[in-house]
């Protein structure tokens, strides 16, 4: 993790198929538009940069068992698992630039195959914790926790048996592992998962009545007490407010300020336990081109934060 | 209250003479655009529309002993008391939709006539306490406070006996029984008025200091120690910070945040005792249809908030 | 200082030769504009103001010893420290109007002259620490706390020596008489000196961590432990969030909102203990008029704070 490595591996996962809109795929030129990699080097890292994924999106694949795309998805999540597994490997730590959510289904388990301690901290406007069956939608940007979830082993059997493209996936990683910030919006059938299982969150409300800083040390604390297992991070931009996350998929109002959205990061890295970051949802395509530069600005000074950039 | 009844009343009071501005009687439809209804049903109550009441302007009625409008004002007060006393009696909680804050007169009047124990949260940028005498204006939005306090009833008494639609009127609520939280705008003869009566308040500034869950909580404490006091909850959308409640007729810079405006509202659900809601001064017709809809969205989650809708 | 005096000496400060925008120049004019001496004395002072200062533009002044126009600066700010000693031993309070941020060097230098024993609050996402060796612009706006401060007197010293324009000055503070407010943007050569010298500072993540309350107490309780020392408040408008602060020459993300910008102000007017206030870099020509306005409000109302205006 951050405080054993020199080396950070950087890799864009430009996936769009896990929700509806275009414009979710340029998320990783635009944050590296931001002067990410100079900036990152310039922490004193040495970074490897292993460029941006290509997905192919395979044929006659429109809706199964619930989830859109589901065989695109599915192979897509095993080779992302694949190169995150490499990376982390390699590299000690890994930035993951999205794309949709749907990546960190493929990222926590090339993590994992790695780190099998590692914990979770999901940053989001969302639980993304839907099942095929739960999903309003369909959109698997809204699903993959319930992948990973050993505990939800059986509610994604029926997808899974279905396609060969799912076949590398093994659940390894238990809802005690997880925690959340940033909820503002959760469907139903989340709510009733979150609550089954015991997930830790912390939605606004809580983060309004204690401060950002009390929520996420208690976060911190679910997961992760002895702060000896590695961190992945799993950063939606849609948690932030609108005021600043203009240009992403499913904002939501009410969100963390710009500055709560730093504070965390520069928690994280004030751990030095951080070993896979996420940062997700940044679609430069929604807004104006100032809303979309916005947006990437804030994604591009959070990833610095995680990784030990401060003011002073 | 809301504990003891699974009914919830709802009447829209389009009232626009407590102001200069046109548009704030538009209020309850912009309001009610948002779904509000089949939100609330879906909290699980079973929800009576009442519809919007229907104001008669009256002739020969400008400016009388310091108020615009006085006879029709004092008219329209009366029929929403009746009205709110009978919502009240009969689903034993009421949501009204303004208007301008006048209507605060009348449905705390019919309120106090079922539940005469109740205490009083405004939360606002002002005070409106003003009597005809220290109002600046005239605009009796900015007075109805002065109306119901038992302290002040002979500083309006002289407009109550200049006209007969006001000899409905008896002032039912001492001092002691209100607190304001968001406090920033607040004229001479109100902050004389607040200081005399000692009347608890939470300015922006006790709130930057203490945060807003304490000054809620000592807001609470203050007039409603046992927590065994019905809540009239008077909540007029300029409190949230012109960033959010962009159209309405008196903005003030430096407000409450839409998050802190929904805690607040979780709070008051959280305690079971919510018996009338006002949510007043959305005038959509000050700003282009994106501010007003963002405005009336503000107004329609804080409503659903304070009826208990909850993220997780 | 505010306690003692009943007077207060307002001066307008129009120079824009420490940073390469125009438009700061036009800074005292708009804050004037807003009403500002007819809302100063409605606290109840007595005015004197002093108008705007006229500085000329000398011959043959381009960039020396790394410092851009540097015989304007050093006559503005000889005229400056002339100026402000006669208003503090005249009024005791002086509020000065900037222009730019370098004007902070000749009115800390004029109060200095006056009470001795002064301490120095730095409201600004900036250090203004840079010497004219660190200095990556050149831009003097960026480097008057260097000149001011007894323990940079070596590394100021060539620029000094080179122009007779600067023969007047001594530096007069020490860095343990600083606190820094509001900090984010800290180039390396600032972020060395400041541990070096071993400066007081609360960057937003300290804000966002321990509220702003406890920030502004620890920082008054770091340069005035007993609260007897004259208060010198450097107000830089950039301070604030640019969603707030929009027109100003280097705005940063992640700033101060409108509300603990006035809540420092209103804390520095409890302490009765107010000598001089710097409110700076207020460009109203970068933005819309609409902007314009937005900035020069909340600097208005800063000031107005600071001298002790009330919300009840
Ligand atoms: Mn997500
Ligand atoms: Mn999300
Ligand atoms: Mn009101
Ligand atoms: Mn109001
Ligand atoms: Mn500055
Ligand atoms: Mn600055």
């Amino acid at each position: 993790h951050l405080a054993e490595k020199d080396n950070i591996g950087i890799v864009g996962l430009p996936l769009n198929k896990g929700q509806p809109r275009e414009g979710v795929n340029a998320g990783p030129s635009i944050i590296r538009g931001q002067g990410l990699i100079n900036s990152v080097e310039a922490l004193g890292y040495h970074v490897k940069d292993y460029g941006d994924m290509k997905f192919s999106s395979l044929e006659f694949d429109t809706i199964g068992s619930g989830v859109k795309n589901p065989r695109t998805i599915g192979k897509a999540m095993g080779e992302i698992s694949t190169m995150v597994r490499g990376v982390v490997e390699g590299d000690g730590v890994c930035v993951a630039l999205g794309g949709d959510h749907s990546i960190a289904l493929g990222t926590i388990h090339g993590h994992m195959q790695v780190n099998n301690n590692a914990c979770v901290l999901w940053i989001d406007a969302h639980a993304d914790l839907n099942t095929p069956k739960t999903s309003p939608s369909g959109n698997f940007h809204g699903m993959p926790l319930s992948f990973i979830l050993r505990e939800l082993e059986g509610d994604v059997k029926q997808l899974k048996d279905a396609y060969e493209e799912w076949a590398w996936l093994k659940p390894c990683l238990s809802a005690k592992d997880i925690a959340y910030i940033g909820l503002r919006d959760v469907d139903a059938g989340e709510q009733y998962l979150m609550k089954k299982l015991g997930i830790k969150y912390f939605c606004m409300y809580e983060i309004d009545k204690y401060g950002i800083s009390y929520c996420l040390n208690q976060a911190l604390k679910a997961v992760n007490p002895q702060m000896d297992r590695p961190i992945h991070l799993s950063y939606d931009i849609d948690s932030l407010d609108p005021v600043y996350a203009v240009s992403t998929g499913t904002p939501v109002m009410g969100g963390l300020t710009f500055r709560e959205g730093c504070f965390i990061a520069e928690e994280i890295a004030a751990t030095n336990m951080l070993s896979v970051l996420d940062m997700v949802e940044v679609n430069p395509e929604l807004t104006d081109i100032a809303g979309g530069e916005l947006t990437a600005n804030c994604a591009s000074k959070i990833i610095l934060s995680c990784l030990g950039s401060r003011i002073v």
